[in-house]
């Protein structure tokens, strides 16, 4: 349980997220020894408080802020598919969807809060390649949506 | 043909999409036991009548029921590459990019006419990871564009 | 060293992309004997010189001249990550993200530059599935962003 002490030690707590009561879809799917996530927002006591457009309706720093709730929310859906986040390898690849105003160009530094935290969990095997964009939009008008590809083992 | 079988029984048809006369790409690649699909719009009678942007060009609804289409294209660009699309063991994963208005947040309605589609064709096969978000524009401003992962056995 | 006699031939060159000192991030994952590649801008004589959105900062001619540099970027972290590009035994899949103005409808006529390039140089082995959609903002205001996976051997 090292990763999920050290979200601990952060401060932090994996969040339990909705039931998908309206869905047959699932926020995690494993093939082989990859798991695909779906794209997660950022949810925090109970709802997605964070909402977008950036800078308009949150700020740079507010929505950096917000996509460690995604890292967190991906990280939750991850153990209900695994049990176990120690079983993870690597996390390989993250899209970071920043919903902004027209022209923003620093949805890298928004996806920073997220990047940031998961390599802090995984140290080396948290080192990821990732994409950044800006949307036009994102659902419950949230301000960033992340996905995510780890590699795991039995 | 246990799909195709089901696609019938839904009224519904496999497309035969245009050849890619103009291009070197193709619309499915298989590695492994995965196939990576490209991004697929809605293909009906011959042509793509879906345009965006939603809702102003096209209502929710419609766009949802365009992405029907979105995965009727795919499963038919699978079926060219693997033969048969009952050998498909998991749809792993979709992205649906949804052309429409700034901050538009209904995307993942919009997505839902793709997504339930194929549940109801593969069952508990077909449950799937997703991302759907909203785009600034797509090619001949089509609504909707779907790309997908699937896992299949030989 | 085929490919990269290819590069050559065609008067290109691999850049050498500035390091990454402010993240701990990296360009390229491999998993298996597949690789992730993180969103790579036009990266040309040390900066990145293509700005969108298009077409009014940047034609489309313009931002698909800019696209192959994309690839360029990408085929130079992916030689760092497999040390010989003579390795990929399949370009997989890439999406091209172009930063556009709303309602932008060209975005696969700008990833093509990307795309021919790829085909190019790796023949049938280059012909992959491609999502090419249009966004409201880049990083660096770059006019286009692509990332993509590879199927590559020992």
């Amino acid at each position: 349980m090292e990763i999920e002490q050290k979200i601990a030690a952060l401060g932090l707590a994996l969040p339990e997220l909705p039931p998908q009561t309206t869905t047959r879809r699932v926020r995690a799917v494993r093939t082989g020894n990859l798991v695909f996530l779906a794209g997660h927002g950022p949810f925090k006591d109970g709802g997605y408080p964070f909402k977008g457009p950036v800078p308009d309706a949150i700020s740079v720093e507010g929505a950096r802020e917000a996509t460690r709730y995604n890292a967190l929310a991906l990280l939750s859906s991850l153990k209900t598919a695994i049990g176990d986040l120690d079983k993870v390898t690597r996390i390989v690849k993250i899209v970071a969807y920043v919903y902004a105003v027209p022209g923003f160009d620093r949805a890298s530094e928004v996806a920073n809060g997220c990047s940031d935290l998961l390599m802090d969990l995984y140290g080396e095997r948290g080192r990821h390649a990732r994409s950044a964009i800006s949307v036009s939009g994102l659902a419950l008008n949230i301000c960033c949506e992340t996905e995510m590809v780890v590699e795991v083992r039995d």
